[in-house]
């Protein structure tokens, strides 16, 4: 990939840091005329949002406005960075629905708050004001998204040519969520079903959605829109088939969460759906006592990984997702995207499925 | 109060409710086309929206429609009707937050979902569960709100007027809701604090930003607008106190929540401020030895019960109510509000402020 698309999708990233840090220290003033108590929420936002992230979906949003022909305007760019906060708001709910501990090396936000509670001698129950603040917390991100769009700047025809597509992908994500929690419930694993998972929470979430977003504010056909549904698709199931093996094998100091995170939250996820269909019976026994076990020491976490590896699951993912970004690389050869667009969409797809993180 | 204007205030209710039962007949097939397993999500956020309900905040956003002058059209009936919605999501996360059983007489949406855990004996944890689903569906109906003003079919000027008031509505409620769980982590009960919050969960949220909603859908001027500040705010507190009152002293079989719910979960209300302030110190040490108890008996609720009327406090707020009401009501002489207005206006006054549930 050539160095002066890597730097554009770097500038993007820079202006769409402005653009959050600015709206987050608007509204955080906002927050204080109405009471001084309201600090630590305004406080743990800001840097929940700020201290980190890839910011994929900006950068989808961004591509997608100039594979379309557009650029980027500062009204563009404040519209595209309400995308981290919707993304904020499902990372605060997810991980207080999985009980997560840690976000990027830190407390998730309602063990923050649980943390407030016990450091402050609050009264009441310190893990009830948690998860009250992460539900608010969430649902202030999400209502803020909506208002940084709508405040952006963009014109009245490009706002109505989003808003169907930003109102879509909310639901799918919400959709997709439910569909991934109540996966969790399932007596047995279903590659098809987990599938349908990855497509929903990521697949159109992070990735098909974003494009369709930026390509409508660029004014782009419904054609070019739908052609972009060629790329996305597999290309956001091979991202989520990423995210698989790194909530198994990623490195802590890297992704910020514990290693073997998602064995011992048991999710459910393609990874395991194809361990399990191809494990030996005494797999099967150390997978079904382990898996899903929140107290797993180092060493069942390594015996599960060696069984994850050993059953070909492993590398049977890593060839997917080989495939599928190959699949999603080879539709930007048709439906009109603009060379430029060519170069950051093939970047992109690098980022979204060869990440440590 | 004339039967013609409650009889105009019951067509509206009933406007709301068709558009609403349209909009969940519509995204509940959507949702099915993405899963089957989203049936439970539908299925529990139609009856939730649909069973019940005052419609209050469509109701002062009809007021505010009909006393800058304007009529209520198809499209600004939906518009109104987000605004149930967004309730919707206020209710299913308050009742998450706060670990109530019950809503309307019926389970709350976690203990639905948790009951749903039960009988289908799923895998997992039921609580975790409910929870999730709860955080989701609430998410899910905050979203839906959205798009249910986004596709109402109002003009692109009328969805630029309202957005702002709409995003500044939202924002409060959660700010309000957050200092609400902070108030029940303080070590003593205050009176302006308890009042800031119901100012803004009440005041604001309920009934001026439902109004300054409908009055910008008709297109009134920024001091028409204004105007509904005097009558909205004091009104708004007159109704968080009435919900105050009807959460210790409310007949269970009509506000569908067991008696004394409030006092069960430690509820710092401006009643309970009150009379904290005023007890005598054998009835603050049997208010601190009962007071958010979860396992209250109905003798110790009478006995609370009995404290806050004896102590004055219960009399003391229904007086404040009346007064604030009183108050709401003669700033309506002012302002340039329509005939029509002023006679909506007052039923809803009374409707928020005088009413069993």
């Amino acid at each position: 990939m050539s160095s002066a698309t890597k730097s554009e999708l770097q500038e993007t990233r820079d202006g769409v840091e402005i653009e959050l840090t600015q709206f987050m220290r608007e509204q955080s003033s906002y927050l204080l005329s109405i009471s001084p108590e309201l600090h630590p929420v305004s406080s743990a936002l800001s840097s929940f949002l700020l201290d980190s992230g890839k910011r994929l979906r900006p950068l989808f949003a961004y591509a997608g406005i100039k594979s379309a022909g557009g650029s980027l305007t500062p009204a563009k760019t404040k519209a595209i960075s309400s995308l981290e906060l919707l993304q904020a708001c499902a990372l605060i709910h997810d991980d207080l629905m999985d009980g997560s501990d840690t976000r990027r090396g830190k407390p998730s936000i309602h063990r923050h708050f649980e943390s407030i509670h016990v450091q402050d001698a609050l009264e009441g129950f310190a893990p009830a004001y948690g998860l009250a603040s992460a539900v608010l917390l969430g649902d202030l991100a999400l209502v803020w998204s909506n208002q940084l769009l709508n405040t952006s700047g963009i014109s009245s025809d490009e706002l109505r040519r989003v808003m169907p597509i930003f109102d879509e992908m909310r639901v799918e994500l919400m959709a997709g969520q439910f569909l991934d929690i109540h996966e969790q419930t399932q007596k047995n694993t279903d590659l098809a079903r987990s599938m349908t998972i990855a497509r929903y929470k990521s697949g159109k979430y992070t990735i098909q959605r974003p494009l369709h977003f930026g390509a409508s504010l660029a004014g782009a056909s419904e054609e070019l829109i739908n052609s972009y549904t060629n790329y996305g698709i597999p290309l956001g199931e091979a991202f989520q088939l990423r995210d698989d093996l790194l909530g198994v094998f990623g490195d802590p100091s890297v992704t910020g969460k514990p290693a073997g995170d998602d064995l011992r939250e048991g999710k459910r996820t393609a990874l395991i759906a194809i361990t399990m269909d191809r494990a030996t019976n005494g797999q099967l026994k150390d997978l079904k006592s382990n898996f899903g076990d929140p107290n797993l020491t180092s060493e069942q976490v390594n015996l599960l990984q060696e069984i994850i590896i050993s059953t070909g699951a492993a590398s049977h993912i890593e060839s997917m997702i080989k495939e599928l970004t190959d699949t999603s690389l080879a539709a930007l050869k048709h439906g009109g995207i603009t060379p430029v667009g060519i170069n950051l969409l093939t970047e992109l797809a690098i980022l979204a499925t060869n990440r440590k993180i």
